[in-house]
């Protein structure tokens, strides 16, 4: 069977900071203040990056600095540690040079390596190729009085090659020639992948790549790993970024990569359920969030309308004006509502229906009711949503998340207790068990 | 060569009904009932659920109803049977209790298995898995008498595993030492996929899964079977499932699970092409149907106008204004518009391109012509559309479902006869032989 | 490691032209035209097609016009030559036929091969077919005296089978009893590939196959080949041939499938860089191009506009108007605009990071500035992007194309050179060395 084989089960953030920068008093700079970050500016898995983040001529130094900055501050660090190696499934000399410094920091007497959960091996090419980093990693441990499987292995998702391996792997982990299962994160590189696939866009902009994101989700759910999202490069652009994540969310793409702390900050939120629940109205096929005021729920652009008429409403959504009875807009407006749930109505609705199983019932109607005020009118809606053991399994996912991070994270338990009240993370983490 | 294996080439509905309701004083109170549909409530393949719609406690039960039902109704059902048994594909003790069942209704002396098309598999992983149950349909074969391999087994997608596994089946179909040919329906279940991908969403509805829906279309395209999309729980959203069916539609995936004797009809009826024809409006981005009025179509919303000026016409769509001559007003309009045929135009057509192509003509260009009425406007056009042998071939799909359904349903011959009416339905059943 | 091994290692255009014409005094008549194309409307692939664009009945005939009309015209023709032979995964007859044509062509004593880069095989099913078809490619190689492996094997992926096919060729290519590595084009065939797929639409247009094209895209990334899209049939909608051209680059798919001469040329052009830069604005969802005057990007429609307030700006998008201050306002018109870079902009960023890279610096911003007009209102803008390695790679891109082109193709030379300026072409080419 298929089991998750690593202490987390979900990660939100992959964050990667350069190990070694030219020209500074302290070439160590960037990962020795990213060590000490805490609290939801640190990420579930944080990245010393001796890749692409670090000038070639700067990574023998970066290796001697993750040694360095790991040894003093690894024990305090409240996320994972997996430092990114280079490898290249073009170059026999960049995978040795890969070998070797993964050698220096698991060999070195400071006692780093306690602190290291694993590696990230990025430019992976097909199977054969993940099959040599990971016989390095077993050379490694072996070299370094390891238990062979414990280094955790990540790979960087940036070539057609490596999308296909994750399609394969279900063939080749559990043989007795390699230790696969220590597979980790599934992480998608969108840029270099753009340039492997040769794609381009006229403002040069990254192409979405729904259907890499969809394979790494799968691959990683078929291998029971966990799957990361690229980079996002506009930093600026917070709306974006979340926007991404909810989209990557419902691919089950539940981590994303971040490049600085406010994106990790962004990140470590995104997948956790929201402290209030939200209506959204459908208004000419944009979401658009009501805002609650005094307990209703309010719209005032000027794409809707509805009046009330003599003999019914007058609902007019962008150009078409529609004549409806009251039956009519009720039903309507079903359609074109929906509801956002806190965590406390995930929790509560859990509990219900936890209630009513125990009690034989299999399916029981959940009511959410809400009264719209839509330009001048005020309308009420109700709507019901039968749940079911499938619902309810699947209404699990935020909150195994949320009981994943409150297990790994105490260090989030201030910031996590401040968002939702005592009481409801008390529930929440009650609920499902 | 890939062949398709079974009578059936195609499949609309796949409508499960549970096999045992607690507390009801005839427990089998839904399959009997659903036994007895008839003419396009009944569903092309019914499922008696002994899993997931019926509660664990029942199961047992369900499979003695399953034996009454299907012996006392079996003979006289219009579709095909086959019920659903449980399996997990990471839990023995669940496949071993599929097997028990599967040979409990077999052996039975009531002569249910001969009304018995096959079972459904849920839940399954990878190809080995496959394999597992495949080998249960044969040793329940074997012991009873059964021809090996007569038994169909479909199987319900609901996990990464039996995705990837559809990629693989062509690998192990027509080896010795499996009857893999068995394989009839592949069945999305998306629920428990977004489960199983640990997906979400903010309001907790489900995925649209484009990919997958796409892999096994691709999957059943590939290995002979037949792809049929998962439950729409919003049973009173008629128009939202037909989009759904539409979309299928598009990627090859011409059934759907029903869960009501509605949904029966409406999933019956979505594939098969329409009565009459009508023309589509390109408004703003959105395919508005147009009204057939005394032999114009008419479009009388308020997002596009159209006005004639001294020297041409205005053409008003959203916010943008333009003016064209009469040449460019028909050019953009051929752009703007495209027709639905109904059966009597496919069947048309595909005639007249039979009759060219036997008098030695490879290509015929079909012309479709109409007025429009655009706000106060009048205008008519007239597009050609050339048919060549792939263009024959392809319109030939909608053609070959309705010829399965008629051969195979002769309790639909009323409603279809009725819908098309009986000059129309002879001369496609005639058509591509 | 993964290489390219044909002299192309782009491909913009796949024109094919039927080899026998029934009822004209000379059968060969279009492909005796297009021998003779040249410059951009001359192909980068030229494929007299023995397959679907000619008669059955003139299949033999077409045989003996390809070997006479590339005798005579093979040597001048700019690009290369790739007749499309019969081939069918279910008829061994079909495969038979093919391959006495190829051996037919290939020993013909007119030196026609020589002039012959290799063969399109269509309707090819799973991987074994695909060797089934190169051992003939190896036998005629044999009986004709040339090189194992120099004739060039291009697919048409156009059944489901062939699509998944694509992801299990890097397990077989460089096995001893193959020569796949003749692999050159992977090109979708999207109308069979319909038919294969039994999808429909209202309609009758072609669904879009995202998934297809990107797993077309992905296959010739990992095994060093080229993918194309099919044909798009409507000959005279150029802004949608453009438009899916657009989509396809932004999925590493960078050739199509032409009909005409005419779409030859659009075809030859869309990937290449513009000769100017332009400003894309953001209105309501959709990009409009900013028309350039005297310096200012205008923008001129109804959909959004822009007044200065006392206090501010009003913005109006739709329906919706926003009241912004001046830095608010510069914020909102970032996120709305991009900007496409001309290939002198290109050329001008690529060299400006090669300087800073040679001068130590790793990453440098990129200024891009403009003053728009929306409206009656003028603004002005400045948007920095971060260059580093990766980007500079990723615009490598269309560079390289460039490159390949204008080696390749010195029949269109003058058309570029005009196109852009000698001296950008010369920068061009020597960029990025």
């Amino acid at each position: 069977m298929t089991e998750r084989r690593h202490e987390r089960e979900f990660v939100r953030t992959f964050f990667t900071s350069p190990t070694a920068i030219e020209g500074e008093e302290d070439s160590a700079k960037m990962i020795r203040r990213a060590a000490q970050l805490r609290g939801m500016q640190a990420p579930d898995v944080w990245v010393p990056d001796n890749e692409d983040a670090t000038a070639p001529s700067m990574r023998d130094e970066g290796v001697e600095n993750i040694i360095d900055v790991v040894a003093e501050h690894g024990a305090d660090f409240p996320g994972e540690i997996h430092p990114r190696m280079v490898w290249h499934r073009d170059s026999p000399a960049t995978r040795y040079q890969g070998f070797q410094h993964m050698l220096e920091i698991a060999s070195s007497d400071t006692g780093a390596i306690e602190h290291i959960d694993g590696f990230v091996i990025p430019e992976v090419g097909d199977i054969d190729d993940w099959k040599k980093a990971d016989e390095f990693f077993t050379i490694v441990e072996n070299e370094c009085g390891l238990e062979e499987g414990s280094l955790a292995m990540s790979v960087i998702i940036e070539s057609g090659e490596s999308e296909l391996a994750m399609g394969k792997l279900r063939d080749e982990m559990g043989k007795a020639t390699n230790n696969l299962e220590r597979l980790f994160l599934f992480v998608d590189g969108e840029v270099d992948y753009t340039k492997d696939m040769r794609a381009m866009t006229p403002t040069g902009e990254l192409p979405a790549w729904p259907e890499l994101r969809h394979n790494t989700s799968r691959g990683a759910s078929a291998n029971g790993c966990i799957a990361i999202d690229g980079p996002y490069d506009d930093i600026r652009d917070v709306e974006g970024y979340h926007e991404r994540m909810t989209e990557n969310q419902a691919k089950g793409m539940l981590g994303i990569w971040s490049l600085t702390p406010g994106q990790v900050v962004e990140a470590n939120q995104s997948p956790l359920p929201p402290k209030t629940g939200s209506w959204l109205l459908d208004v000419d096929g944009e979401q658009v969030e009501l805002a609650s005021e005094d307990g209703v729920e309010v719209y005032d652009g000027d794409r809707l309308s509805l009046e009330q008429t003599d003999d019914g409403y007058e609902l007019r959504v962008g150009g078409d004006t529609r004549h409806l009875d009251e039956d009519e807009l009720h039903e309507e407006l079903l359609g074109l509502t929906s509801y956002v749930p806190s965590m406390d109505d995930i929790v509560d609705s859990m509990e219900e229906f936890e209630a009513a199983k125990e009690a034989g019932r299999g399916a029981i109607a959940m009511e959410q009711s809400a009264t719209l005020r839509l330009g001048e009118t005020e309308v009420s809606i109700s709507k019901d949503r039968m749940w079911d053991e499938a619902t309810y399994q699947a209404a699990m996912t935020p909150i195994s998340l949320f009981q994943d991070v409150y297990e790994n994270r105490p260090d989030q338990h201030d910031e996590l207790d401040e968002r939702y009240g005592a009481g409801v993370v008390e529930r929440a983490m009650e609920v499902g068990l």
